[in-house]
């Protein structure tokens, strides 16, 4: 999918959401969980069989509207002067079968990779772990990109799950959320709760916390927490 | 607490206050001790049974007094446009037990909320921490968020201790002082002193440090460092 | 080679070339692999005996093309105002024995730098290290600055394999490639992978990637990845 | 000594080298190696018998000449609007026993600071140590902060040893050199060895070098790198 040859419409369509795609990406170096040109976020189009997404191999610095691809729900360029993220199949996967989910992160941040390396999943020891994810942070397959084979495994592995996040054995992290902005909180806090926990787990056993405690942290932060 | 309607005065009323606890979140930030919008800050209003805090969800980019809320010591909004942070009971509770206490910080930083998740007190094995916490940094209860559960935790785990930090289980850390600015003061260096005696426990045991001389740091600092 | 003496041509030769490589040297600023004036980055000039590298013991702030001096394949300077650094016979020696390399990073970054003080090969068990490493990242000798004793390990050690690291041992890294943009890029990517497999290794054993996945993976981005 | 009271001559004498070892602070916080308002840099004077070092408690935003005073080499303070750091006998202590030296830091970074809990030396396990170290880097005695116990033991665990930085016990490291910025150098690697053995001892043992070869790299670095 990555090397269909890419189109450029006249002034370039959907340059408000592929613009504000762009500076979602700044929150990913802003937490240290991108490195080099490595990860992207990507956003359904409201109203049409269309998401938009990093291009390949594009640098963070500048990243602008340009630098976001317009494509269909099969992955196929609609729009765009740079070649989509290498990850796109598995971004069209996840919008074709959670209509749901109208926007997804990817990224190889170090401690919730350091978990999908040993193919671990991150056990729900923190209150603020509970609110955003309601529990642990599952692990899916090994899968090789370059057909559905990622999609599969992080449809299939959050499948009645509440964690908007999955981490991908020895790869990374996937991350789903109602925006693409959701989507991205969700994987920096995924990051954030990696870290913690591993340090806990460094010097001995974190203390669980119980399941009804969970459940109540986690409805309460869904439904109190912000401005409403 | 954080569902009532908010008002907004006037003019807004502790205008230069608020600016100045908005401010001082930038602290946490630059420190590495927050992500996202969790954490906060409040300070007592001089001469009123008041409270300001941040927004419940608020960001911390540009965050100015419009982000900070004025609450009574019930923890109800006063004035303010942005409903108080969901911590807000807590603090409600410490101001109305501690009349001493001017100022509270709220945050889960990774390394004190680490220690906080095993249940485990940070041994006083520096000298750093004895001058700013004049003995271990102690360990508060599990507590859910919603009533005053958090807030008889932290006022009964600090009763009778020099710490102003206390790391509630599973969850994160509060700190007290005379002044917003001082409980910033101790969030930071309890954070760093957390980190600094897990890295040496890494690799060994921390060696201790006699009372006669925790006590002797600790009365030193309180009253000969800094400018008089 | 570091202490002959500093000629200086009238205007100053391979300026352009001079500013690109001193601006790529930010990169390893930015990442947080470098340390006071360690570390350096070299470029062999087009369709010449010749290459540019950083000064020797010469600050990154405000680096720019004086900072950066040229050298004939020998080491030996001709053209610049600075001595050139004291790697610049391990650097000249890659360059006279690896035609296809044109450009070379050496830095000590904490993690990769770590596995290199204990004699260890990074293993390649994640999908980002199979991309760009495309096996393990090995390990070379001890050897004393001087002599070609580092250039010799460095050529000795890459022969026969994919990575563009090596970590030379008790010492740090070099890294090359077709460009010294290349050779950044893979510096980056080694500390990044070397980081986040020591996370791993800390709570367990990272699981492996079967052979045959690591060459999919590597022939797939050394030849999609990215604009073509 | 840090109570006297504090008089200021007429225009601040010294205000040059007050404005250069007030700069030199910032590489402290750049690195990371400070926290809050802790650590300090001092430089003697020349050809008098005067240091000058950071006021107690003043923070590193905006540190100017006005936050750096002027002492003799008892420690009293001869010029200045800011009560000099709480370590200033420790500062004067060395510049009175060690006159070859005019520059001396002091910090509770992390890593090193870790280390020094354990009361255990750092060992000589990378060739950028033997550079910059010639061998370990020492454990000097726990000392009480208030009288001349902190510079006896900064002094006596120095003497015969190359290294300018020594780690006290429980507390955190001090460096010295033949100017401010030679200490800060000194400080600044000191934490980033500390930092590469501890996270290489994480994983396992890292190797020795043999002596011999650290006295080569030693002999170099002092008289090779740089520009001469």
């Amino acid at each position: 999918m990555t090397t269909v040859p890419v189109q450029r419409s006249e002034n370039g369509s959907h340059q408000e959401q592929r613009g504000a795609v762009a500076a979602l990406h700044q929150e990913l170096v802003r937490y240290g969980l991108v490195t080099w040109t490595a990860g992207n976020v990507s956003e359904r189009v409201p109203g049409a069989d269309l998401f938009v997404i990093k291009g390949s191999g594009v640098s963070y610095d500048g990243l602008s509207w340009e630098g976001i691809t317009v494509c269909d729900l099969d992955g196929e360029v609609v729009d765009g002067v740079r070649a989509p993220s290498s990850d796109t199949a598995a971004h069209a996967y996840v919008y074709r079968h959670l209509p749901e989910v109208n926007g997804v992160v990817h990224m190889h941040s170090p401690y919730a990779t350091a978990w999908s390396a040993r193919g671990e999943a991150i056990p729900c020891v923190l209150t603020a772990m509970a609110d955003e994810f309601g529990g642990p942070i599952p692990v899916g397959p090994f899968a090789l990109i370059g057909d559905d084979s990622i999609g599969q495994g992080i449809v299939a592995t959050l499948a009645g799950q509440r964690s908007p996040a999955v981490l991908m054995r020895n790869h990374g992290v996937f991350t789903i959320g109602d925006s693409a902005r959701s989507a991205v909180k969700a994987a920096v806090m995924c990051e954030d709760v990696a870290r913690t926990v591993h340090l806990s787990r460094q010097l001995g056993a974190p203390l669980p916390i119980a399941q009804a405690d969970i459940d109540s942290l986690y409805e309460r932060y869904q439904n109190v927490y912000g401005q409403r």
